[in-house]
């Protein structure tokens, strides 16, 4: 038997750790043979693969990044696409598929399944905002990366005397800036999840200076004051997606600035959220979501998803799992309220 | 209301999170006043403690250790002792307390709320072999480290054409071997669940040395070959607990050292692995019990223990969670023995 | 015999190791009485001070920020400035002061010694521009930082074939930039001591994509285009400092995207390399220099600043040591081009 | 022109960066051909050799271990050696080697020059005891990492109350110890030039425990007592060189345990110490040795090691450069002293 496998969309720590899991238990546990396809669903659509061996897997566990590549090419958005593919599987043998990627990829892993090809999914959301599974990989990475910076920035705030507003990942849900800003000691919290009244946040900075301490707000990429995106104008003029990354942090820190009379400053942590080494966690997690996918597929249980459930690797319709964003809790985010000012 | 807090058991990584996180919910969201007993039960016992405020715990969340201190103090080993702790209660006008320790600590939970006090507990082990929680704070932080450790040891055991043996913590359990042996890329993981053969680990170990690798065992200090651990006669020679630390690891380099002809080491990683500042997971786990426990209080409802079941933290009956050992299951084990050898 | 010391300026990792090093040296060597000043020179203007035992520097050596806190207060700037220091002094029995900053904390460090009241100076630049030292401890620690950074986004980088544009601190001098690209494998380092050609820089890209890998250019924040900083109109916009933070980062990779049609993307590290644990470096560098600038009030050699020559510590005089700017040669710039592209 | 680069020894962060560097400017500011020989100087021997271009040093700044692979052979205690290196290079038209290592690897290097062989050294020991240089790589990675330990360590030695013994690296000299001990303020610090009083070492350790702090001494591996290495008995038992690894702290925890009644631990850092990615602080230094030794083969200047004077690369003769054993000089440990109890 012969298997595929490639990786979708952005990077994520933990990519070659699902590539590792999978050739070892293909090759090791069943005497398959692995394939990889090369930049995401583009591989399969023009037959760019290569054989996997132990010795290409030796040394990629630590490794952020994906050896075969990715891309956001969609076969449902090319021509001919699912039958290019088709043909591909056929000609070079290939009796099933692993796709390790986020909605959009697992999305085409649906499609294709729906079309008769045997694909299982593997989830890649860096914001870990995917319902059917508790975690993803490259989440614990991020929010570990983010707190290291948030544990740095502690000193300096105090030492200037300075308030420093945080913008970290999250376009859509809150999970990276709700860990890290636990994890970090924050002293406000902002979610897209919930737009937030400038004043309020004005006010618990305002309360943490009169305690004769430096307040660090940490603040999702896409949270937005209320009255919404467009009062972030700043942001706009930016001509090349400086809006996503720099809008709201700098804005927020503008505005506390002339608020309180206090030096403030905005730091965008950016990409350095999203690559390198995994954690232990990560590693962990990318491996065992490998080897589950490699039983989903002996056990020709096609269009399913592995997922963690408590610390439990389950399967689940990849119909369901892509059905929903998994958004911050009400009762989460008061949990870390009480950290605020 | 006033609530008393107190840490048990060796040093864990998160304990001052949870110290943190009841400082500051039982201040801020129920207006309570919060007191810190000194070193584990000796603290009530002897009457020793100091009110904790805001500003206490404004810099201990990245920080290991315990702003409390510690102790294996047992007042039921001790003439009057639940009698002695309920007077100090009543002279300091107590009215819960919030216990923060393993076993033995909650163990004496369990009893003085049999015996009419009011006691919630937080489970604190670095091992992670608590039946009724998924995870527990410091666990994270040990594998993390020791993780890092194999990531260095790699390099090392290659350019030395080497074996190296690494032994980490787990005297009953193997989950620190068996997460840090797996996000390490560990070539074998001995685990004191199972009981090792000497000759099928030396065959893993020749075969990787076959495969131009450099063979890295990961095993847990309390791991013992087919025979028992008397068969390491040379840890018993040391004179002050050695044998725990160094007795599998080196012993077992030993052998394959004289069975391969190829030079062996050991390293044992030891106290390393249960100190300094937690992981961002663990500051996350511990600062959500802190929280948890004093809702617990705030309810009324004693003889529980904080439990992370998911993604949840929910409440388990002392009585339950003291009662088994959690261990490696089997199909955890298997998971990782596709990457043995 | 009683001395005073203060930090003054900026954060700068190694300043609780400098303050550790003079009270251990102090009270233990020559049984003198330390005094601790509060907010750089703020604290003998208004006798802000408080006497430093053992216990209060038991736990600060791996800490960033400052126990003493800091300011820009310039006493010459300030009425009666020297008087006033000079009153405190004497009411408070001080025979020294121990003056911990960089160039405006040592210029004032240096005219109080012409005007008669003893200093001797401990040199703190993050940015490494002290001609008169090899080092000055906090590089480093930013350095590292920023080379942890690197290392993270190149695989992002590769993954999402993207240029990326790194700003790192450095205003006047590219050390940072040097150091943090040297050992960041950065494509394209560029250091404000040699105003750039755009047109090479993106001549540098375009070949590193050629090469199928994707470029990471490392600039300092004080990096300017031939035409000088007016061509960094995008900056200028913003009302709090970003453009000393974001201005030519973001520049250059908007041009790098318009001259070469791929994704480039800005990330500003900012204040994180700033603050927090200092590298061991960093601990040792900082903690000699206290111990030295110890031995220099006891021999009575004020207007002195200590410094690092090779592997000594040695004195300079004050006046010499704030004359020069040490900016990066060009023969060590060369060192590095021969890694671009 | 063809030169060959080689790499011999024990590992060391930073050997890839050399190659690197070497590979680099070889064929960018040369136009050379750069050939890797294998495993040290048993490639020359056996003509093992492959051809390195620009993609083979892409990813390797900071990965630890050497791609070349090492070994201690050395080919004056092999018949015809110098003949059999010769013709090999004659035969492969090598013009040139450099040859990365340390005392032992450098000693050839110098021979086979005198024997008309063209060869440049680039100095390398983790322990830092080459005289003619003021630091090597891989040094300051090897203080990283154990003064990481013991900034873990001392919490944990807090809140147990205990006496932890700390064994580094550095079997004939201190600077691990010294440097480690200073960042990671051990309480004690033994090294190998000054035999330690035991009854000193207790005083301090319970001078320590009356301050009501938990001491840290830091021991190098070859530091002895007075009275001389064969007091440490229990070391001899070990079968594999577990003295070398656990013998003198193992040993003085043990003695400290009976004569303060306190336990006491010790932990052997071991292996940990040599391995892994390079800290920023050495990938500078090993790539400008890289560049520097490149400089030296194109001058035609053979016999020469780089080394590192202030902050400048500078060439010494191979024959004076291996001459004598760069220690601890008694005025730097005495800097130490001021923080011991």
């Amino acid at each position: 038997m012969r298997i595929g496998v490639l990786t979708g969309g952005g990077d994520c720590p933990g990519l070659n750790a699902v590539i590792r899991a999978v050739t070892r238990k293909g090759i090791e546990t069943h005497g398959w043979e692995v394939v990889g396809f090369r930049n995401g669903w583009q591989g399969p659509l023009e037959g760019d693969s290569r054989p996997i061996g132990l010795n290409d897997v030796e040394d990629i566990l630590a490794r952020g990044g994906t050896i075969l590549g990715s891309s956001r090419t969609n076969p449902y958005k090319t021509e001919d696409g699912p039958e290019r593919i088709r043909k591909v599987l056929a000609d070079q043998g290939i009796d099933a598929l692993i796709a390790i990627g986020g909605e959009d990829t697992l999305g085409v892993a649906k499609r294709l399944t729906d079309d008769g090809i045997g694909v299982v999914g593997v989830p890649k959301t860096i914001d870990n905002d995917l319902a059917a599974t508790d975690y993803t990989f490259g989440f614990d990475t991020a929010v570990h990366i983010a707190t290291e910076s948030l544990d740095r920035l502690r000193t300096t705030a105090e030492s200037h005397h300075r308030a420093l507003v945080v913008e970290v990942m999250g376009r859509h849900a809150g999970w990276i800036a709700l860990h890290s800003g636990l994890a970090g000691g924050a002293n406000v919290i902002l979610v897209p999840e919930r737009p937030f009244n400038v004043q309020t946040v004005i006010d618990w900075v305002q309360r943490r200076f009169e305690r004769q301490y430096a307040p660090i707000i940490v603040v999702a990429e896409g949270a937005v004051p209320e009255g919404g995106a467009e009062v972030l104008v700043a942001g706009e003029k930016d001509s090349f997606g400086h809006v996503r990354l720099g809008g709201v942090g700098t804005w927020l820190a503008d505005e506390i600035a002339h608020a309180t009379g206090k030096e403030s400053r905005a730091v965008v942590l950016g990409h350095v959220q999203r690559g390198g080494t995994p954690t232990a966690y990560d590693r962990v997690l990318a491996t065992r979501f490998g080897l589950h996918a490699v039983d989903a597929v002996a056990d020709g249980d096609f269009g399913v998803m592995v997922a963690l459930q408590g610390t439990d690797i389950v399967r689940v319709k990849l119909a369901d799992a892509t059905a929903e964003l998994k958004t911050v809790p009400l009762e989460r985010y008061a949990e870390a309220e009480v950290f605020f000012g």
